[in-house]
């Protein structure tokens, strides 16, 4: 997606080989132009598919998948990271363990609001390990609900998110694919790549 | 807030006289036309204000922001639970003590995207005891932004997080009230004393 890699390259500051800081527009401070862009570009690529509802993770996927849930005009339904007090009985529930993080949540699902007849769309801020996305199918599949697909603002092609969810025949696309991170230095995916997606 | 109101009496569930669970729209499950209409709703309270940014916490804030954030044309800054690994130079934070949950969490905001020219509304969606909007308040005056008043989805009338805020000369405005809650009963303030905000 132009606008979001456009955005990435001359907002976006890679700190080192792993971390891409993206707090000027997605993660801390929000730039509600971009997200309805970015929601309106989801919403195309997974038109026509029946999807029933938007499903992210707290925190940083919200804002991007409100604005596709908006697009869409389906719920969105946010994965919490704790059992809230109020949110107890016929809960779904599984551990995601962050490599990137060094640290382990539990993410949590209350089961009326999703069934077998959902089919839904997954959105997140990153993609690098698949820790997160692979959390919420389990958790998805848990309540037998079907996945349409995954629908991610940047991925980072040397990790291997991508290859994990693929092989598990889910339809992945990124709207900014990154080939390489280094201090100071973004390279993106060339243009030809990432149209074979 | 007419729109909401229904919503809260319609879908609403009051667990206790302290507890109103409204995870089907607002915390879990998220409507998107209803935060459509919330933001606009906001955004036509605080208008002609000059507003330079909307301020809230994670996470279940996010939403109803971001919608008032893109109805207002300005950023949405989200306000962090806890001190990241990336964010750390030139960072504003403060503890918030939650009585409701029993927990206390370090808020935090980056230094760079907040100045003393930002003139800023916060959104939550709960006003209860006032602790979470007092301390967003203390941490922008830290960045010396100025408040040009704090917009709730839902207050509880009847614990005094309003009157915290009022005292210290913030405006309030909530597009739902409270009166008292039970096991299986809400009762909102009449519209008389709504309207007299």
């Amino acid at each position: 997606m132009k606008l979001l890699e456009e955005k990435v390259l001359k907002e976006g500051a890679a700190i080192s080989e792993n971390i891409l800081k993206v707090d000027g527009f997605i993660n801390h401070q929000v730039d509600p132009v971009l997200m309805k862009a970015i929601g309106e570009d989801f919403a195309a690529h997974f038109k026509d598919q029946g999807i029933t509802k938007v499903v992210t993770i707290e925190s940083s996927g919200i804002a991007p998948a409100l604005m596709t849930a908006s697009a869409m005009q389906v719920p969105l339904l946010i994965l919490k990271k704790s059992p809230s007090k109020i949110l107890n009985k016929n809960m779904y529930q599984t551990v995601v363990t962050s490599f990137t993080k060094g640290t382990s949540y539990e993410l949590t699902l209350a089961g009326h609001l999703i069934s077998e007849q959902d089919h839904v769309l997954i959105i997140d801020d990153f993609l690098a390990n698949g820790e997160a996305a692979t959390g919420a199918i389990r958790l998805l599949r848990k309540a037998h609900a079907t996945i349409a697909g995954i629908g991610i603002l940047i991925e980072k092609t040397f990790q291997p998110g991508r290859a994990k969810l693929e092989e598990q025949g889910f339809s992945v696309y990124s709207q900014v694919r990154i080939a390489k991170l280094e201090k100071d230095h973004i390279e993106l995916l060339a243009q030809e790549e990432s149209s074979t997606l």
